[in-house]
């Protein structure tokens, strides 16, 4: 995979080399790596380097066994399944995807760039990988700026803790760096994919609008669009759909995402769709037809796979290669094996369940890494690495040392999973109290504004 | 291939009768129909009945032997191909496509509904095969009225005399009907296939639609429009390009057009875009939301894989069938083995030539059916079938007598090829010439009008 990338950016380098005209000694010189690089892909693959197909070794649902012969987690943008209680080996992922890891290094560098300190998400490896992200904060640094984009599959009105995720981080890389940011609800994507209709898709692309409105967006620099409206409201979006269309064929989609010949050509495309509005030409009303614009993509790495292939196309179509953060997922309260269930209301807890609701969940549901008894949890202390309730305090306490506190009164059985449980409660009643007061003052007229394509408060 | 059609429409008539909730034994005894002819089309194909594939021996790119062991022409939207000098065998493609043949009886049909004498394309057999326009004459007798929906693919700003063929037959079924049109420029098409950009495609579509509307059309009565720019002005539009696409699967778009696993997923979706306009829905501007106005389109043959595409589609997603009327393909000065190029300045009459090159390129191009000297010709006559210049004269002479003595004339060597080609020299210059004048009066502005989406002068 490494290799790939080293041979797709030398094949990069001889074209812009070729498009500068510049010195032929430079070219051949260029031409002469990359056809070395050629050679040694195909010693250690087996296969001829292709623009655009990864070696397929590295297609993650094709080939779910490591070379130890252990069973390997399974990551892509419809399933997401490991054996493990900890959840997904995300070190191995990262080897697997070609991505890079966030390390110290990089959360101090955002702390320093940003002159913020960094959101727990970063501090707590939450948000554990990225590509590219050092170049958007050298440009930053040298006065050029970039925009977030981030989106939802809206494939219900029901919205879980877990959803919120990117758009609480996204908030705060807005507010951090006082930059646009584009939402996508791909309600063509869950039309396609689901038994449900246009409509149906539509509206729970608008109800979806209000959740993510009320983490407290500014409308001023933030714009919400369904695909189903925005493709026909906007010709440069469209242009750039097809182009990204033109230059990936169904043999790449087969090996990024495992589509098949029974699929339908709406899914086959559909990946330009999710690409196209990582250009900034794609939202001429805010870059003024800049299309130069960087663009930094916070998701959860299950939908790598669409920006892998995105930064495949960009630099053929004259565009620069988005960069990416990518998250851990968020645990379903049975325990971190699956990702949640938008449709199994015991699996998650949602933005809209009462106080009430919320305790009998984390009380009933969330699988703990305590022991049987009292007795036995008091002497041999509990596991936090695979309790539900401790995982999701990482996500939601604010406070460092007192989440290191729990850990290690949790690890040496001074506190039990029933003190645990009670924290987490404590903790996401008034948390999920707060959204829904927030999502109660968001209008549909706010809606509206969100989702209405218009220039931001930025000057490009 | 008449079974599939058969077996298609029962599938339809179940789900009909299941969605009006029929009494059961109704839907019992139409499923019993169905599960039979099931049975009868595994017979006869060796193949299990599919919706949406038409058996595989009648994919008309794939298999090129009939029967006999004769090559078989080859006709889809891109290639056009056959051995015979009298160009495609018309009468087998009608049972290959299981269409049906415009007979004496419904050019007379057509006539007595619409009250004019029909357009010698009916009366000389170049609109030769039709899919339900008799359904459609019913339902006009009945008051209920229809829309015409063509096209063309704008891959240069060369167009020549062969493209005008369905718009001038357009032209008279708009004026005899008195109904709303709509014409495709399928620029995001020219641009997935071609080695052109977005902008060349565009530009060569705005410069078309000049040449369309030189045809005479009323602005009143005819909606142009551009991919590009439709699509990104028309939530409707895309909304229903999704619905196809999400009911057309992979494996059928390779049975129906031949791709393969190596193009872009632009041209594997593109099917489609095509597939829309056939549906009043597309056009709420038009039709005011009304999802059940028939569409029927007059087109070449070879576009007909698009339409077959449609009519399997449009009952799954509640909209009728679109009719079709074929048209013959126009023959090359060089011969009737091949369709023109636009990108061949010596293969046709462009819509630029001057006389005098409309003049050379007739004497010196234009494949002639006569003998090699005077008096062999004059002894036993030229063959009228593979002249070129007579060929261009059914197309253009309106006079019905006039040709037929020509043709007389010309088989018993009496009419000189050299005087042939002189008369069709006097058709195609002053025609020509006026295609040129109108052009000239054709402003920017009319352009713009004719492609801005609006209200027509019909009430819906």
């Amino acid at each position: 995979m490494e290799l790939y990338e080293q041979l797709t950016a030398q094949g990069d380098k001889v074209r812009s080399l070729k498009t500068a005209k510049a010195d032929k000694a430079d070219v051949d010189a260029a031409i002469q790596l990359l056809l070395k690089l050629k050679v040694d892909y195909k010693e250690v693959t087996g296969q001829d380097y292709k623009a655009g197909c990864p070696p397929s070794g590295t297609a993650v649902s094709n080939d779910r066994q490591s070379e130890n012969g252990a069973e390997e987690d399974t990551v892509d943008p419809w399933n997401v399944a490991t054996n493990s209680a900890k959840g997904v080996d995300y070190d191995k992922l990262i080897v697997r995807f070609g991505s890079s890891k966030i390390d110290q290094e990089l959360v101090d560098r955002i702390e320093k760039v940003s002159g913020q300190k960094p959101h727990r998400f970063l501090r707590r490896g939450i948000f554990f990988s990225h590509r590219d992200m050092n170049q958007v904060l050298d440009a930053y640094e040298k006065q050029k700026s970039f925009y977030l984009y981030t989106g939802r599959g809206p494939s219900s009105q029901a919205m879980h803790v877990g959803h919120l995720i990117p758009f609480v981080f996204t908030k705060w890389l807005q507010d951090v760096f006082d930059i646009p940011l584009v939402i996508q609800l791909t309600d063509d994507e869950k039309y396609l994919w689901k038994d449900l209709s246009l409509e149906d898709c539509h509206r729970f692309a608008e109800e979806n609008a209000k959740d993510i409105i009320a983490c407290g967006f500014d409308v001023n620099k933030t714009f919400i669009f369904s695909d189903l409206d925005y493709m026909g409201s906007s010709p440069e979006f469209y242009r750039n759909v097809v182009k990204v269309q033109k230059h990936v064929t169904f043999n790449q989609v087969k090996g990024i995402f495992g589509f098949s010949d029974s699929d339908c050509i709406g899914k086959i495309s559909f990946p330009a769709i999710q690409a196209a509005p990582a250009f900034s030409s794609s939202f001429p009303q805010i870059f003024k037809g800049r299309k130069d614009v960087q663009c930094l993509i916070p998701c959860a790495i299950d939908q790598d796979p669409y920006f892998r292939m995105t930064r495949d196309v960009a630099p053929r179509i004259g565009y620069p290669k988005p960069a990416l953060l990518h998250s851990t997922f968020f645990p379903a309260l049975q325990g971190a094996q699956t990702k949640m269930s938008a449709s199994d209301a015991n699996s998650s807890i949602f933005l809209t369940d009462t106080p009430k609701q919320i305790k009998n969940k984390v009380n009933k549901h969330a699988f703990s890494g305590g022991k049987d008894t009292i007795e036995e949890h008091r002497e041999q202390g509990g596991n936090p690495d695979i309790d539900v309730a401790f995982m999701y305090l990482t996500f939601f306490m604010e406070d460092d040392e007192q989440l290191e506190k729990i850990r290690q009164d949790y690890t040496s059985g001074t506190l039990l999973t029933g003190e645990l449980k009670k924290m987490l409660i404590e903790t996401l009643q008034p948390m999920i109290t707060a959204h829904q007061e927030n999502r109660k003052n968001v209008t549909d007229e706010m809606v509206k504004q969100f989702m209405t394509p218009r220039p931001l408060n930025f000057n490009f």
